[in-house]
């Protein structure tokens, strides 16, 4: 089979030479394993942090897999809840097959159509939100939630559940593109523009009464800006440092007497801690993605071999939406 | 009378000829004032910032006087709860009479020994560390309680409060001798100095399992390292950035990253806030004054032109414990 292993680990921002695709045995399923067939990958920003050794797990070294999150058909198991071709999700790696421990595998829900959205606004990427926006702030209505990477996997749907809550939600993008389609598909107010100049300026006149709710997925710049336009007791969910994943050098951080001054409350949020609340959030989210009142936009990328590309160019901020890579064996 | 006015705007760290002291009429008291004949007052941090304009309120212009905290008798009132020789203390400025709001002043309570004490560890620098301690992070027994300005006036009742409640209270400082002071008088158990290397490896040694609260005066480069070493779900009370306030930009602030990864809460304090907890925080405190369990230092000054110098010598870190000055009126 072939899998995507660690070339080199990347300097500055990723390149595709820091990956390569190789053949590889198929894996076998030991004691309490069940064998899957890959039919989607995750791409998340996160792994650009953790190929840089700064992230919650060490990172993989050269030859080594690349970790992610996929989404699988069983294919051998000798556990009765999970017969072949059941469908799961499961932390692995980026491989045409992988074994995972059989009790660290979510069976998804058949319901869930196309079923690559529990990798995204049903997965991870969904609980990520949910987490932030149920559980660390809960926006109120006529609350004002800003959220960065807007149109992204995690901000796609914190600016939806933000306006559920009757709050009005205004995202912070990258290009005229993505704020169309933070408007017109993710029912965002109104979205800023980081790449235009005075993103502060251009927050004061979006939310002039300032911004009660932070969901901030970047970092840098951007988070700077968004805690000099804070309202007191404001909440900050700390979620993502997009801005310096690429960095070589840490960059200094934002200011923090705009923290003071309104009182606010930064939380840091690891999804991990949620886990348990997968199946709540489900519940919750499963129903307005059928009713379409929670709407969700996938990058779609076909063949394992896309994979770095899809990576690479997901953090220059080319996709809209989750990034998910097809596998042949998808349906 | 005499008063101190702003003679101009500080740049950097300020210098005496920033202040001047000038002959004034002395005030009279309006309706519902009273004239004060001030005894003390206090010198405080936050006025480095006030006076760059990058306080709760307007910085003063030349020739206006500096606005301060004073402790001083009544010497003209019409109000019944305030007879002439009351003692009380009031948000008003660097004067040797000052008219302010009957309804603003609060009385200090005789068993207040010495009064200055309700400018320090029983006033608003006390009530800075207890509401910090009592109100937004609250060690439990065990827990590490990381103070910067450990030595200061809100940092030596920080520390002590933390100790008080079970946990382990270390300090930062900028000096050996405030190091021995720290430990020898407000009872901490260790101390890191930020002007020695490697802050961040000091806390690693000092706090080998890592920081539960972090009790911020100064921000920075001190906060940087301190949020490198928080356990997870830390809390930090950001209170005060000394270490920017003489900076004519404003540096780039700490990376928040390790925020997220010890999902800290980071909640900014702003004592005005918890106002209605002074009695509270006093019949908590005083008892613990009374004996010696929790203990005072004040760094007095003698008179009223003595007050610039005071001022600047207390940014430059050259005082331990509170800085008051004392003006012949003291008893």
């Amino acid at each position: 089979m072939r899998q995507v292993v660690v070339a080199r680990h990347p300097q500055g921002a990723p390149v595709e030479t820091d990956f390569a695709l190789v053949e590889a045995r198929r894996p076998r399923a030991g004691a309490g394993e069940v064998l899957l067939a890959t039919e989607w990958i995750s791409i998340d920003p996160y792994l650009r942090p953790l190929l840089g050794g700064r992230y919650l797990v060490p990172p993989p070294g050269p030859g080594e897999p690349v970790p992610g999150s996929v989404l699988g058909r069983v294919v051998v198991s000798d556990d009765p809840r999970l017969p072949a071709g059941t469908r799961v999700v499961a932390d692995a790696r980026w491989a045409e097959y992988v074994a995972v421990p059989a009790t660290r595998v979510r069976i998804v829900d058949p319901a869930i159509q196309p079923p690559s959205l529990a990798l995204g606004a049903l997965g991870l990427a969904g609980l990520t939100a949910w987490a932030g926006l149920r559980v660390l702030a809960t926006p109120k209505p006529g609350d004002t939630v800003l959220v960065s990477a807007a149109a992204g996997a995690v901000g796609s749907v914190a600016g939806q559940l933000a306006r559920l809550s009757g709050a009005r939600a205004i995202g912070v993008v990258g290009s005229a593109r993505k704020a169309a389609v933070a408007m017109d598909a993710f029912g965002y107010a109104a979205c800023a523009d980081h790449r235009a100049p005075d993103l502060a300026g251009q927050l004061a006149a979006l939310a002039p009464e300032g911004i009660d709710v932070y969901f901030d997925n970047v970092g840098g710049p951007v988070l700077e800006a968004a805690l000099s336009r804070l309202r007191r007791n404001a909440r900050v969910v700390l979620c993502g440092l997009i801005d310096q994943y690429n960095a070589a050098v840490r960059p200094p951080g934002p200011n923090l007497g705009p923290v003071i001054a309104a009182r606010a409350t930064l939380t840091g949020l690891v999804v991990h801690d949620h886990l348990d609340r997968w199946a709540q959030m489900q519940r919750e989210l499963l129903p307005r993605v059928a009713d379409g009142s929670l709407r969700c936009l996938e990058h779609v990328v076909e063949g394992l071999d896309a994979a770095p590309r899809a990576f690479c160019a997901m953090l220059q901020g080319e996709n809209v939406g989750k990034t998910v890579v097809r596998l042949p064996e998808a349906a």
